[in-house]
């Protein structure tokens, strides 16, 4: 039986300051929680309908937590979404640790975007092109916002990521550094290497300059019309292609 | 003096079914009202508060609708925005007509794109990369839609569009058609021609069956890694960048 005290509990990690006390936080919807039960993540609490939970007997069968059999109407009320027919799963918060880097590997690191939508696009893309760790500043949005694992669709289980003083952690790297700068070189003309940092800046303000100071190569994708700027997600993704078309086309030859 | 009947007009705009009735739309905030002032739409209502009025007024010299100075909290009942302290202006639906395809044209087609913030995203996408049509299926969202044009920070104004049954339209064009599709032809792989109309598909379904048969190079973007798939917008963005990467590198040889 789910106590009232429990539904208090999960609708309290909508808010960042509950998710920091009580070290959890939830995602919600079939494919999100189907992930997040695949994943590392310790999931304490499982709140899901009958139908999710015969259509998931399998996974189900390895799962250590909690199992609560509810209705739509409960989901939506602990939740944020405004229809949820499926699930809703509680998980422990990882420990905010510091990844090794690879020479031959190519690392994301955000310089405080806030927006959780943009964040959680990011790690989207971030997986679907192989970029497996994310380097966060303090000041980015947080990712265990709703919003942020929701826009990631699934794919906030299978990321790294560390949030850090992005400056402090940049100066320590041997990695070359890039950078999106609207007056940088053009990113059609760089050379690669096979490893490496992208550094994506805030939505209003872009790279801070304690950061820009740190980057090795500044580069900036070619506008051939007449928009100001380019969406921060938008932009990351033509760098992540941009690395890794480079990469294909060079061992195709 | 502002009229309650002209509030009630403007806030009614932000449905559909009354931007249909009326043949008017608003635009929010102070960069898309000045780009719609600047455009060829033609503005009836310029609702704004004095620093706007101050800050513009060189822009507002040529204007010839109607001007109204109103307080933060007008803006904010009549829009859609939680803070607007600059202002909203009233402009005439243009009507929906087709447009000339050149040769050596770059057009984006829209297979039902429900989602506002999507297309707002994908019309600031085409203007950063000179794309300057747009042709879209008759169930695609609606480029009036306020949430459309606050995503396309300003690009609305400069992107010619045309909604239609696009299977009929695609069947009529020479031009080579583009589509993406998860399992499709790579597309670092693909030598584009001078010209033609990349086609997106709907957010969960992709490209329909009667478009799918007109697209005559189905292109994949290549996975390095384990997301099921990218944001359509995303996608659109990688699409562009792709063509006009390889025209610009072809040029510069």
């Amino acid at each position: 039986m789910l106590s009232k005290n429990t539904l208090k509990f999960i609708k309290s990690l909508q808010q960042k300051k509950f998710r920091k006390q009580e070290q959890a936080f939830f995602v919600e919807g079939s494919k999100n929680v189907t992930e997040l039960l695949q994943s590392d993540f310790v999931v304490t609490h499982l709140l899901c309908t009958t139908k999710y939970e015969e259509e998931h007997s399998g996974l189900l069968a390895y799962f250590k937590g909690e199992t609560f059999e509810v209705n739509q109407k409960t989901l939506e009320s602990v939740g944020t979404f405004q229809s949820n027919d499926s699930a809703l799963a509680v998980a422990k918060i990882k420990s905010n640790t510091e990844f090794e880097l690879d020479s031959k590997e190519w690392v994301l690191a955000l310089d405080d975007v806030r927006d959780p939508g943009n964040l959680g696009t990011i790690i989207r893309i971030a997986d679907w092109y192989g970029i497996q760790k994310l380097v966060l500043s303090n000041e980015s949005a947080d990712f265990y916002n709703p919003k942020v694992l929701h826009a990631s669709m699934g794919s906030f289980s299978r990321i790294q990521f560390y949030y850090t003083d992005l400056q402090k952690y940049l100066a320590k790297t041997e990695l070359p550094i890039y950078g999106a700068f609207l007056e940088g070189e053009n990113i059609y003309n760089m050379d690669f290497g096979s490893g490496g940092v992208i550094v994506m800046g805030n939505e209003s303000n872009g790279v801070s300059p304690e950061v820009e100071k740190l980057v090795s190569h500044k580069l900036t994708i070619p506008r051939f019309g007449n928009a100001e700027s380019l969406n921060v997600a938008i932009a990351t993704s033509i760098f992540c292609d941009n690395v890794r078309r480079q990469q294909y086309l060079k061992s195709a030859k």
